[in-house]
């Protein structure tokens, strides 16, 4: 494999993705680092190079440039485990980054960088309407993944996949955008379930 | 392959995916229609029984059900030329679907169904609000594609991937929430590109 470079805030869950995927399955990876505070990942040399849409995670391979957090990780875990290769399975793993991407990062994740990161009072009248929706939209995905949790081990199947990976990212520092762990135990309970694998690597604090 | 029925609501985009999808490929499809604007597929045995973040498309495979659009476009196209195996092209494909759902669905799609279906005087105060953010970010979101597509014919290497289906759905019809597709020369032609591909079948009107 052509050597790997992860452009990265070590602080987003979307980075963390990608280098909990590694670690799980023992790639090497090097990283360099980037504060998405400063608009670090918006200069005209980071546009014209890394990634034209201005944002981290990108995976560099060799010469070739990989954006997408979901993507990065797929790329990582091909033929692994991770990635089962049964029809529906696979499908059904991504059917679950869907939803990470869709439902969950722009609630959870949004309403932790906003609330965590920029501070409440720092936000825009525009972020500031639209924190009752992304609230509601957070809980629902939280509850969505209680609801399949309650009576699964892992989101996909009887192992860990790269779907357990891409929603673990932002769930397990969702009490940093104002939910509450404790309210969906089945969640807490994977989450535990996670931080006890072989190869698991915190997030960096 | 198991039976397949798609249940859809025919004048969405992320249906069409899906639609075009098994047309290129010569697969069969039944349908089953709701519709979304009568709340047909948030009843509690849609819930129960369909998919429980109560939304359509949901590709059901014998008695299995497959929500998200772009993971229900996998299944079918898995193992054909709209899923390179090539390791870095199949995750360059993903990083294209993870665009689409994160920088141009919620901008480019979401403008369609409030301006188009819903219609602005129906609109809420917050979605009101979000509507010059949501024009900004699918203009940012048509001018990557614009840029990427004006020195390539397709998004992923020399031929149609499910990168272009997935992209396709919503930006042939970008007009319906505002934008101009003629402020996108690169990308009109690629849209060209795709309705003259055999097999090609139009969204429903």
């Amino acid at each position: 494999m052509a050597e790997l470079v992860l452009h990265q805030d070590p602080r987003s869950g979307n980075c963390y993705k990608i280098v909990l995927t590694a670690a799980f399955l023992g790639i090497p990876l090097a990283t360099r680092d980037y504060d998405i505070m400063e608009g670090e990942t918006r200069t005209p040399e980071f546009l014209a190079r890394v990634n034209a849409n201005g944002r981290i995670p990108v995976l560099q391979i060799g010469d070739k440039f990989l954006p997408e957090s979901n993507a990065a990780s797929w790329y990582l875990a091909q033929g692994s485990a991770l990635v089962p290769a049964d029809r529906f399975t696979q499908a059904d793993v991504l059917r679950w980054m869907f939803f990470e991407q869709y439902n969950h990062e722009p609630n959870v994740a949004t309403l932790r960088f906003w609330l965590h990161f920029v501070g409440q009072d720092n936000l825009s009248d525009a972020q500031q309407a639209q924190l009752p929706a992304k609230r509601a939209a957070g809980k629902a995905a939280l509850t969505l993944m209680e609801e399949h949790l309650n009576v699964r081990e892992w989101l996909v199947g009887d192992a860990i996949t790269l779907a357990d990976i891409a929603l673990f990212a932002y769930t397990h520092v969702c009490e940093d955008g104002g939910f509450a762990l404790g309210d969906y135990p089945a969640v807490s309970a994977w989450v535990e379930r996670m931080q006890a694998l072989p190869g698991f690597v915190p997030m960096q604090p």
